[in-house]
C-alpha cells in the first residue's frame, strides 16, 4: 500500500514539472523513497510523462538493483541514490534541464542570494558543483555526479539549501517528498530567471544583508517558523 | 453586506494577479480596505489561490487585530497596514514576486520612464527604496517595508505613483480598489519587462520628455482625462 | 454592408492582435478604410477587446467626425487618419505597445534587417521616427504622431515598409486591409524578439546582403512574386 | 499505402513544429522521403498548418518534380531536396524561423556545446553556413543553401549532426523521419534558448570536455546507447 502510494506521488512530481514548463519532451525525471523499506520509486527512462502509470514506475533498492516494473530506471537512477544515501533526511529527488537554471549551471555560475524569493527557500547562493574529471566522466559518471553534489555540500544542511546546479549539466533538487523536490525545481528556474535579469541589470548586484537572508528563510524554516497555517 | 463584496473584490484581485502570471506558487497578495469600517480584508498567508473563499479572506483593523477569519493573515499584512494608514486616499494594495519587477528590485534600480507605456500610469520612473538596516530588518520587518516605502514617496502624490520596488524584495503597487492596485502590478511588470529589453539595447536610453509624459498621464488621470468612456 | 463587412474587419484585426499576446488590457488598437465611402472604422476608446460589438466601432469621416456610434473613438484616431490621408494605398492601420518592439522604439533604435524573416516583410531596417519637439507634444499630439511617421517614410514607399516604430512610443503598421496590418504587427514583434537576441549574440552584426533581401522581399512581393498558392 | 502514411506522417511534423510553437504563421516547413519510391512529401506554400490535409501535401521527385498535388511545394522545397540528395541516410527534414535559433543564425555564431543538453543531440558545436555570395542567392538561391550546408558538414556524418544554422536565415534540422527532424527543431530552439542565457551569463564559457560529450552522446546514439527501453 505504501509502495502503491510512493509511486503515485513520483508520477505526480514528475507531472508537476512537466505542468510547469520545466521539461521538454523527456529531459527529467523525479523520485521518491520509502526509507523503512529502502525502497526507491524513479520515472523509466525514455518513457513519455503523460503516459505514466504507477506500475511503470521503477522501484530499485539503494544500490540500485531493480526490485519491481520490466522497464528500465531513469539514466540517471545512479546520481538519485547517492543523493539518498547521503542525505538520510530527504525524501525525494528531482532532476530537470529547466532552460534558466540550465544556463546557469552552463555557465558554472551560483545564483547570488540577492532577493527574498531566494532567501525565502535557499539559505544563501545556489552553488554549483566543481566540474568533473574526464576520469569521474568515463567510469560511473552518474554516482560520480552525485558524489560531486555531495562534496559541495559539505559541512552544509540539505534542509537549508533544497538543489544545486551540477556544472556543465543542469538542476538537482530534492526535499521532504517527492512533490517538495518538485516544488523546489518550480522556485530553482523561477530564481534564475530572476537572477539572469538582474545581473544584466546591474553585473554588481549585492547580496542580501545576511539579516535578511535569516528574516526570510527563518519565517518559513525551523522551529520559528510563522508563514501558513 | 458591503464586507462580503470586499472580500469577494479581493479574492477577484487574487485572482488577477495569479491569472497574469505575477504569482508562482503562493508568492503574492492582495487586500483591500473599508474605509468607514476601518477593515482591512486581505490574503490568508500560504493558501493556494485556487481554493480562495470569501470565508477565508482575514478581515483585521488598521492595527492588524484579526476580526474575522480563523485563519492568519498573509505575513506582509503589516506592510499593506503602513501603506493603508499613510496613504488614506488608496483602497487596495498588492505585493507580488513578478519576474522583471523583482529583477529591478534586486538590481536595486529604478525604472526609468522612457516609453508612454509607462507615463500614461506612472508619473515619472517607478522608485526604488532605501534598503532597510539590519536593526530594521530584525524587529518589525513588515512594518519597517512599509516605512521604506511611505520615505521613498515622501512628496509625492501615491495616486500618480501607485507602485515602488522594494529594494531586494519585489513590487508593493496600490489603488482606488484591490481590483486598480491588481491592474497596477500587472502594468508594472509589463515596463519592467519592456525596460529590461529597452536598456539592453540602450544603457545610455534618454528619458521622455516631461511634455510627453503630461500628455501621456494626464489624458488618463485627473480632470482633463480624456482616456476610456 | 459593406460598412458592416468593414466593422467585422475590424473586430477581428483587433482580436488577433490580442490572441497574438501583442496586447495587455485596453493597450492597442486597429482601425480600417472605406476608401470610396471615406469612412475609417476604429476602436472605442478603453473598451476591453474582448467585449467588442459591431455597432461599438466607432466610424469617423477622414477629419475625425464621428458619423456612427455612441462611444469616443481611440484616442490615437488622429494618427491613424494621418496616415490614411497621407499613404493612399493602404487599408488599415495598427497600433500596439508589443512588448519587444516598444523596447526598440523606447531605445529609439532602429530594428537591421539582419534576417530573411524580415527581408519577407520589410525591404530594409525598420526606422524609427525623430521624437517629437515639446510643441509637437503640447498641440495636435497625436496627429504630429502621424506626421512623424510620415516624414519618417519620406521617399519610400508604404508597401516596402509596412510600419514604423514610433520613438518612445511603439509600433504602428499598416497593410492593404486591417487584416495586413494586424498581420504586419505581430510579425514586426517577432522580428524585434529576434532582433534583441541577434544584437545581444552579436553588437555589430551585419546587415543582409541587398541581393538576399531583393530575393526574399521579392519573393513574396510585387508581379514576381512565387510564394503561397 | 505507404505514401500516404508518409503524407500524414509530413502533417504530424508540420503540426508538432506549431505546437511546440517554433513557427508564427506559415514560417516553416516539414519534409520526408520514401526512399525506395525517390519520392518527397512536403508542406505546401503558404498553406496555414491547421489546414493540411494529407491529399495538399506535396510529393515531387528528387529533382523537384512535382508528381500529385494540385498546390505549390514550400519555397525551401530545393533546400530540403539538395539535403535529402547528399545525405542519403536522411528521411525528414524540417526548416523553421524559431525566435533563438534563429538569432543565432543571424549573429552568424554557432552555438557552442557548453551542456549535456546540447551533447545528448549534437556531437559538438551546432555550426553557421558560410554567408552565400551575390551570385549564389541570385541563380538558384534555394539549392544554394542547401549545398551550403553540405558544405558546412563535410566531412562530418548528418546522423552526428541532426542540424545547422544558415546564416542570415535560420535552422534546418534533419533525421531519419520527419517526426525525427522536427524533433531536433524543437531540441534544438531549446538549446538556443539557453545559449543566449549562458552567454550572456559567461561571455567566456568553456566548451564541455570531449569525455563528457562522449558520454552524453554515446549514452544516446550508436552502439552503445543504454537510453530509453
Amino acid at each position: 500500500m505504501k509502495l502503491k502510494q510512493l509511486r503515485e506521488e513520483v508520477i505526480e512530481a514528475n507531472l508537476e514539472i512537466v505542468r510547469r514548463r520545466l521539461v521538454l519532451y523527456t529531459f527529467g525525471n523525479a523520485s521518491g523513497i520509502a526509507r523503512d523499506e529502502g525502497l526507491v520509486a524513479i520515472k523509466p527512462s525514455g518513457v513519455p510523462f503523460a503516459d505514466l502509470r504507477p506500475e511503470q514506475i521503477v522501484l530499485t533498492d539503494l544500490d540500485g538493483k531493480v526490485v519491481d516494473s520490466s522497464l528500465r530506471p531513469s539514466s540517471d537512477l545512479d546520481t538519485h541514490l547517492e543523493l539518498y544515501r547521503e542525505f538520510p533526511g530527504i525524501g525525494g529527488v528531482v532532476h530537470t534541464h529547466s532552460t534558466h537554471a540550465t544556463a546557469f549551471a552552463q555557465a558554472r555560475r551560483e545564483i547570488p542570494c540577492c532577493g527574498t524569493t531566494q532567501a525565502d527557500y535557499w539559505y544563501g547562493p545556489v552553488p554549483v558543483t566543481a566540474p568533473l574529471t574526464a576520469e569521474e566522466i568515463e567510469e560511473d559518471y552518474e554516482r560520480n555526479t552525485g558524489r560531486a553534489i555531495v562534496r559541495r555540500l559539505a559541512g552544509m544542511n540539505p534542509d537549508d539549501l533544497p538543489g544545486v546546479l551540477v556544472a556543465g549539466h543542469g538542476p538537482f533538487t530534492w526535499g521532504a517528498s517527492a512533490a517538495k523536490a518538485a516544488f523546489h525545481a518550480v522556485v530553482l528556474e523561477e530564481l534564475a530567471t530572476m537572477a539572469v535579469l538582474t545581473l544584466a541589470l546591474n553585473p554588481a548586484v549585492e547580496p542580501l544583508l545576511q539579516a535578511e537572508i535569516d528574516k526570510h528563510f527563518l519565517r518559513k524554516h525551523g522551529p520559528s517558523a510563522t508563514y501558513g497555517q
